[in-house]
């Protein structure tokens, strides 16, 4: 699973990684400190079993004393016996000392500001005052058998001599890890290298590396600090956490292991299944572009690109998907390249002539150039209208009505044009959109066996009578395909789109041709 | 507008940066090739429009061979005599090179395959063959008197030394600026530092930097590409591009004047406004944990982090929200600090006791705990069932019922008690919400002037009958409040929202209780 290539000048200023480099992930506490992300305990116990099982070594369960329900999951996830160590964050006092202890974690991460910044605007306090602190409350968390990890708060920002006076007075109280946390992100990856050199070099116990995103560094931060000795590495899935979130351990993970060449024992097949999950429970969607887990990530579109692609996939990709759990996708559009279309036109069956492809060739480039998002459903549209091969589809929508009110389930009821016959189909819904499309279920029921797989609308924003637009895959046997429906009314918009996606799969020219060689009916019976 | 910090030991490894860093902005091109993104001509011109305006360098106008409406588009761009030079990407074959003479360009990005695999496995052809192309195309462009950017694809993944006799030989025939392509993104900064020391140690022309984030680490690559001397930034606006996107400019920029204090041309101010419209004309949405131009970037929640940063900005933030034209905003849930409820009860005029504020505080704490987003409107309840300021909300939803169908516009009607007294309203809408939403409003048109500014559903996920999040931004006056409604159904989402935001307009417990000094009636006339 290796790049193959000439890259053979490449890793040559971080060249003091530890030998063996370990994972604390804070998806439940820095990064459920998301704003508008939170969790309930029992959510929080799903992502913590899926982190133990992805090869998470500490799990940082959450902020023990910041509520009740808060401690509730904290306590939970303690107590499940999980194979990763379980923690807590709590702030440097004895009453976030004891609730930690009452929670159960093995571990505390405590959180001690050292810039003059945080001590003198937030605590009110001198340095010297904090580093009494730092020393009663290691010293009493260590003699009640907790595990602690210092968290120096805006580390990056604090004299460095004075951080190193926290770290080292810790270290003489038994401290088990510290951990400078670049707690708005100010870190780049020289200053980074610079920096923890200098405390791998100073201190005796394992240093951690905590980054923010607000430069969007986080991640190169780490590998950084990593380089110059660090050895534990705190991390978010999908880069949650306050602001503009935390080092993204799904991309940390590929980068030492694909770039870096390190061994690690995280499951990375169970990084993309992760990350889905914790953006389904926490609302907190990544965008399509976002490396490793978005949607995008592993999607080709242009000619040059798919071209090179469909030859061999490490043209145009780092690390194979398999790798992180997902696969190659190809989109059509107005950058789509010929060898992309015709692969996609063969999966229906559909064999135009040398002449009949290029014209659809072009009206597909065409149709991305007026803006379109290129579907399954408009590349057969387009092929049936250059081949002539019978423009009436199996599906027809001809009468749609619903109803609803605040009190009720929705109704609704359509007539359809199966394959030429008229169909009658009613259903009741949570809403319109659900009732519609269950009459259309109903409806033809008897006549097509396709089911709508995925439902999916783009966030709406504007006013009431935005463009909504409804994207849909829908399953026929093994035969997956996508279609949109783009409308101001999301009812006619989600209609659209079903109808257009039956209408693909119900079809299929491979086998009108097969049985009669012609091309005037599109129609299977 | 500088970090203050005793960040002394910063800037250590990456000391080589040029005098004078550029921009060349390709979301028009690289950014485009975006899966599902296509952008019309005018709608490319208003980005590039904008792009001119926020001080970018060269344009990167699109790739003008690659469709008839792309071609349209570099022209458009080419000769709208905007301030920044404008490019066109194309293949290194005379075709392409004529088309972007055509289209009126100053300089064509020339992109040229250097990786044995690319040239092997894409091209069909030899280096030998290759390194006679990059001589043919070059002079041929030169000669035609077009300003020559060559890109040389994969070039990262390339023996550097047949790299360099691409980049030499080009030189010789008069190229402009060379710029070798990450094209998997397969840098990290330390060998990006290393690559870009020896190009730019072994070449006159300018080096240009151009990134992609399979790692996430395209930013920091840029940065140390430069910081090794290479003087042009490549990049997109909110890091589109394809699969896991670009370089995002606004995070380069930033980072190079914050981190680096860099004295560049680009009016910062102007960052969060170009990535708004970019948005909106890609439909490819930033997640909200963004760094510089997400939701979340200057955003607030946990009590920790918002009682520093209400005592002093700086101690959560990393540069002022201002620099790149956004402001701050605090969040109320799970994890809020007393201090940041007590500003947004203030701004509704309610003045609780402090212990009916500690009552308040524990259960909107509470409230996140069971996983809800707070909203205003659940501030508000809180505070009215807490400190007995009636129950009764001014407005309140009686009856609802809608009707649509295929052909027609969808009516609704809805019977409403406002201020205790029934009111009627009935409306036709695009759909059954824009009905619903315009029903309520005309009930109650007499009696409240609150408008709706801002509707917003969340990506719809899953089934027909997922659960839908309504957020809406009303108005009244100069005040702004957000609420949401979360149901199976958009259409009592819809009113669910609207219904709750208009409730907490409409109550103004300052002038309630300026009054009356009583908490009988929350009710105003």
């Amino acid at each position: 699973m290796r790049v193959e290539s000439d890259f053979k000048w490449g890793i040559a200023l971080f060249n003091r990684f530890s030998e063996r480099i370990n994972f604390l992930d804070t998806t439940l506490r820095d990064g459920e400190q998301t704003p508008g992300v939170s969790l309930v305990p029992e959510n929080k116990l799903r992502i913590a079993q899926h982190l133990d099982e992805l090869g998470i070594d500490v799990i940082e369960a959450g902020f023990a004393s910041s509520s009740k329900g808060e401690f509730e999951a904290v306590c939970l996830i303690a107590n499940q016996g999980l194979r990763a160590e379980v923690a807590s964050a709590g702030r440097s006092t004895r009453g976030d000392i004891d609730t930690v202890i009452k929670s159960g974690v093995q571990t505390m991460s405590m959180i001690i500001p050292t810039s003059d910044l945080h001590i003198e605007h937030k605590l009110h306090k001198t340095r010297d005052q904090v580093l009494n602190v730092t020393e009663d409350c290691v010293t009493y968390a260590k003699a009640h058998g907790l595990k602690v990890d210092l968290l120096a708060e805006d580390a990056t920002r604090s004299d460095v001599n004075y951080l190193l006076k926290i770290f080292q007075t810790a270290q003489a109280c038994g401290v088990d890890r510290v951990t400078p946390c670049d707690t708005v992100g100010i870190l780049s990856p020289d200053s980074a290298y610079v920096f923890f050199s200098k405390l791998v070099a100073e201190l005796k116990v394992p240093v951690g590396v905590h980054c923010h995103n607000d430069f969007g560094m986080a991640v190169a931060n780490t590998v950084a600090g990593l380089g110059a000795g660090a050895q534990m590495v705190h991390g978010t899935i999908n880069g949650l956490g306050e602001r503009a979130g935390n080092a993204a351990i799904e991309e940390v993970v590929v980068a030492l292991h694909t770039l870096y060449q390190k061994q690690l024992r995280i499951k990375t097949e169970l990084l993309y299944g992760t990350s889905q999950l914790v953006s389904r429970l926490t609302g907190v969607y990544t965008q399509p572009n976002k490396a490793v887990v978005g949607e995008n990530a592993f999607k080709h579109e242009s000619g040059i690109h798919t071209q090179g692609m469909l030859a061999n996939p490490l043209t145009y990709e780092a690390f194979p998907p398999e790798l992180v759990g997902r696969t190659r996708r190809i989109a059509q559009g107005k950058h789509s390249g010929s060898h992309a279309i015709r692969a996609d036109l063969d999966s229906m069956g559909i064999q135009p002539t040398d002449e009949q492809f290029n014209e659809i060739f072009q009206r597909i480039k065409e149709l991305g150039d007026k803006g379109k998002h290129v579907m399954d459903a408009d590349v057969l549209a387009i092929a049936e209208n250059v081949m002539g091969l019978n423009g009436v589809k199996p599906i027809e929508l001809q009468e749609m009505t619903f109803t609803g009110s605040n009190n009720a389930l929705a109704q609704a009821s359509v007539c359809l044009c199966v394959n030429g016959k008229t169909v009658r189909g009613e259903a009741l819904g949570v809403g319109p959109v659900d009732a519609a499309i269950n009459a259309v279920k109903d409806a033809v029921k008897e006549t097509e066996n396709i089911t709508l797989e995925q439902y999916n609308v783009k966030a709406i924003t504007g006013g009431t009578d935005a463009v909504v637009e409804v994207v849909v895959n829908m399953r026929k046997g093994t035969r997956i395909v996508t279609a949109m429906g783009v409308r101001e009314d999301i009812v006619k918009a989600s209609m659209e789109a079903v109808i257009s996606g039956m209408n693909v799969l119900a079809i299929d020219y491979r086998i009108v041709n097969g049985n009669n060689n012609s091309s005037s009916s599109a129609r299977r019976h």
